[in-house]
């Protein structure tokens, strides 16, 4: 038991305790928070202002996200992605209604259960060409659901960029959103990495989202230099309700809002959002380059956003891992996932694939000893 | 629809929306983050750590909790207090559990019914007498759910400082602790002003938490100088259980955690917690004594943490409300809620005061003519 | 370990295992099923009918509660009563809503908490006199939650008969309903006993219902004499929603569900919903009377339907839980609550209100000795 | 709006509505129930018995199961099969935790989502050959699921019979029960026709249950001759906790309860069970092997229990539907599913199989034609 603490000693305030310069290629989300984010917070402290989102940027960012979604637009900052996607589910189905999603959407795979526990949400998981749902798979499991037997579908969720690091392009997102909108299901779009996929098909925010039929949209924050924050945006209020009482009843209602709404205007407001992503993007892209040419490497995938998936020798990883911490998307096939976020640099990618050259090279030589 | 932005302009950065010299009474989550806070954050951004509490300031963070509660400490931060209470409550109830909490706590009134919707939990409120559960209330619930009918109590939920601004004693808890064990309940705390109560008594944080017999707790930070961040904190681990799975599908895991962690050890590991808390206090304890000196209102509780409870003449809350944002905590007395914060000044006080005083005065002469 | 039973022996057929001349005033759920009952059953046996209510019992049965319940009835089937308030309670309220009923409402302390573990509903229990909610009650709820901060009151619940064995007239539904409605509520009733309340208020099954303003009903059976089952009735499907859906996933969707229609259409189609309905109400207002003439015993309420509240002396519950089995509402005031059912007969009475009379007569001698 | 019902005319008893002597092949719960289940509701009814299961026949009903499934078994008569399965993978996992199930498992495509629903439980359907899981999925979906981003599997459900009529054999199930135990799952087993299976097994309940590694059963009774019941069987009290609040708050619990126990005492006690069981899937037998001698037809799974699957022509499923109601289990293929039930006669069976040989040559004939 600790001592009394009654009159505890003064503060030495908190230590450093990590290396500000190691970066790997982890996830998106090991790294930190953009300055120019870290600077709006600052500006925004001081004094008081009304908790729970009366407060004045919260006020604003309903215009810029109109700017960006187009003059129906509604905007519910929330935490993180899991409280965005469960919440903006829930606004698009009734008690019961069923989810259809990539079988390994992050909403279904890596959200801890968390739409069936909060939600009771069955979500009918579809299979998907690297990442991305084809019309032939939603007709399919629409088809089998049309009795009191089965979870009603009612809302389709696309991940975009996709889990495998792929963009729809707009027309693919209005094809399978008017095939939604045809059987009576709203279209859900887990955007938590929707500006790398808009700057990688150069178009604006809203030309895969509003334009092309998606009606509620969890705006990822965090994967592009937030500190923390993601928004639900209501794109076709006539297909959403309930928004702000399943944002508190779902635990995702911040008091000192302010906090979270002017990084999204520090985001936003200006071009931070695009030189983000568009960074990470190219880091991605020339990785992805670097890597295809050592022999024993395979990238599997498609680059087309802030990811590349590479199989690699088991040696290779195994030197690796020595320095680098790795995340492993297939085991068995020694298939990683590489991140590139805002912060990564020409060096840290340049670094990272003469590590691997060098392996792949060592591994070779040790396969051709006697 | 906004014209594409393809290249949007360079970023003009966040602007100032609010006036930082302006402050109320109507919450303590109204006001910002303490600077040392804001310090801290900058400190722990840079370089990249593992997400989901696999950094560096997490796993510090469970010593600096071990320090204020006790080696058996194991600490998960969350967002927020909702997502503290829901997932606590559920740490320590099997699915067909119930939770015994006053009939106007927080968590029974203000949570938007997020422990019913997440967790399927009941609450059974039970009468208080200023915010606190006498042990008499405690037995009558136990008494009729006994079968299999009722929804089975397996936690006492106490707030502390309560809703009313009132603080149960250590004993107090102990009491009620045992009462609740011996009844094979778990004992919870939402502790979102546990610093301005074990402040108030001169105790330690332990004193009123493990010491006495609780279990888990809700440890609050927001209301303390946070930008955000709260966290659950398991004082009896034989009591809970699954807490890390069911934080994630309560959609509490934040990624990022670092910036949650180390706004706790900028609090906690230093005497912030203390100043804050202790400011807090003796700025209600001012208040409350110049208000009750103003004739014509009325001091309706004890004042013994950082809230004033007030009945005011109708006029003097009109008159009040021109400048003042202000909480009516019962709209038919015209009780109004004060709260002081880290940052509520001695002038903010005195300022408020005298505002009521000249609007009681003023009233009273109108009353007075003719 | 039980020997193998490939080949098992030849059925005896189940046996006789209680006392078919012995009955308790314990509860209406505590008798059998009306012979008139049992025959439909046999009739609506052999031969093949399509399952899930897609059979001609059920199809007939529409007709059946529309001729009760006005036009726009819709019926549904379901197992038990929490089952249909359940059911009933979800299709009238959105995933953000609340109930609101009267604090000892069945549907709040003997559901085991259903409500809130299967619809994740927040019931807000205000208080009652003898069993019936006042206007003033459920204004002061209202006036409590228009905040996000609050569970959104979406409908208010009534119990016909009540719990208390009290009847809301009509008119007292009908100023009730219109507060409801004007308030965007809906409205449910609990209708377990709605025969009962009806032959006592004198009125047709639809005068407190539907020409009252009830949107949802929970139609009894199984306490007025069928073997099992309970409907959820729409009286206003404007108002209600997802029935057919919720009813499946709540798990209350029979598949041989002829069995519960017929025994319904047993019910309803003639008069025995009349008959046994009265028959247990008179049972009870004759039973009441002879208890209120023994001295010592106090009836506690008014007795409108086939429940008698009274309070007992110790020593007269202690003889006759020798005899008796009993049911205590109210332990520390020993208050039993004594239910009549249809197959409760006047000697049953008459031996009940003698073996009180004896025992308390014998009670009152021994509290004279010296 | 009926005229008033105040004395309604006396009754006429229900109407016979419905063909005792017609039968289909669409479902084993289209059939009505067994004279000896009946019986023994006629016996069980009169006087009064304790409800919600204190009565006499749910007190034997455990020495029943007993002698059944071993000396540890506990049984909880509930109303349907759906209701089983729910309440009982809740009594087998924590609010963190999922199930492993066949992906077109009953209980994961058709209950509606009433596991996601009413429990938060989220289900990870994996692929399964003729309906029979192999260790290699179970191994699969365990190795996918072991950090805090994934629901937690803490429960292995298998159905037997599948749902493709195959079974599992004594050996199967105790394969995959000890790696299901091996990584702390438990076993559960949808035996919404484990009669069908033992039977076509030759082996007594227990073998493929009990004896086999199962620790919770969802026991049919539906489906096998009753009017309506299933129970939850706990056969491992060591791995299952709170089924008797659980079946309340899941809205199983029966008042009159006598009336779902003495239906199981009719099945179980003598040989009814095994005597139907054994009926419908000679029946299935008989009828697979005569459509598997028709030309165009084609019998698509293995016939171990009351099922028949087959492709039938366009032309004869058209000809067929005009005098029988037929389950199209696959209607991209012209599959259909043949049940058979206790009370399918060796008439229905020739005379199905003659119409489809009948139809079946017809079309040959026509699509020979010049």
């Amino acid at each position: 038991m600790p001592p009394p603490v009654r009159r505890p000693p003064p503060s030495t305030g908190a230590v450093l305790r990590h290396d500000p310069g190691r970066r790997d290629f982890t996830s998106d989300n090991c790294s930190g928070a953009h300055p120019e984010v870290l600077s709006a917070l600052l500006l925004a402290n001081g004094g008081h202002q009304r908790s729970y989102g009366e407060d004045r940027y919260t006020a604003h960012l309903g215009d810029t996200f109109r700017r960006h979604f187009g003059p129906g637009a509604e905007v519910f900052p929330v935490f993180n992605g899991t409280g965005a996607n469960v919440v903006a589910l829930q606004a698009v189905t009734d008690r019961w209604g069923a989810a259809v999603c990539a079988g390994r959407a992050h909403v279904n795979q890596e959200e801890g259960g968390g739409p069936e526990h909060v939600a009771g949400l069955k979500l009918l998981g579809v299979p998907a060409t690297d990442g991305k749902i084809g019309t032939a798979s939603v007709e399919a499991v629409l088809e089998t659901a049309e009795d009191q037997q089965h979870a009603r579908p009612q809302v389709l969720s696309l991940t975009q960029a996709t889990e495998l690091g792929t963009c729809y392009t707009p027309e693919e997102v209005r094809v399978l959103a008017a095939l939604a909108h045809a059987h009576g299901l709203a279209v859900h779009m887990d955007g938590a990495r929707l500006a790398n996929a808009a700057v990688s098909l150069d178009v604006p925010l809203s030309a895969c989202t509003t334009d092309a039929g998606v009606d509620i949209l969890s705006f990822g924050g965090t994967k592009n230099g937030l500190l923390l924050g993601e928004c639900v945006v209501v794109l076709d209020p006539s297909r959403v309700s309930g928004t702000a009482l399943l944002r508190k009843r779902t635990t995702q209602l911040a008091s000192k809002m302010r906090f979270l709404s002017v990084q999204f205007e520090a985001l936003l407001d200006g071009d931070l959002w695009h030189r983000n992503a568009a960074h990470a993007n190219a880091m991605a892209k020339r990785l992805g380059s670097l890597l295809a040419r050592v022999e024993g490497v395979t990238v599997t995938r498609p680059v087309e956003a802030n990811s590349v998936f590479a199989v690699l020798p088991g040696t290779v990883l195994a030197a690796l891992s020595r320095r680098y911490d790795l995340y492993l998307s297939d085991r068995l096939r020694n298939e990683a996932r590489l991140m590139c976020s805002f912060d990564t640099t020409e060096e840290d990618v340049r670094d990272f694939a003469a590590a691997v050259a060098r392996a792949a090279h060592a591994g070779e030589k040790d396969s051709r000893r006697p």
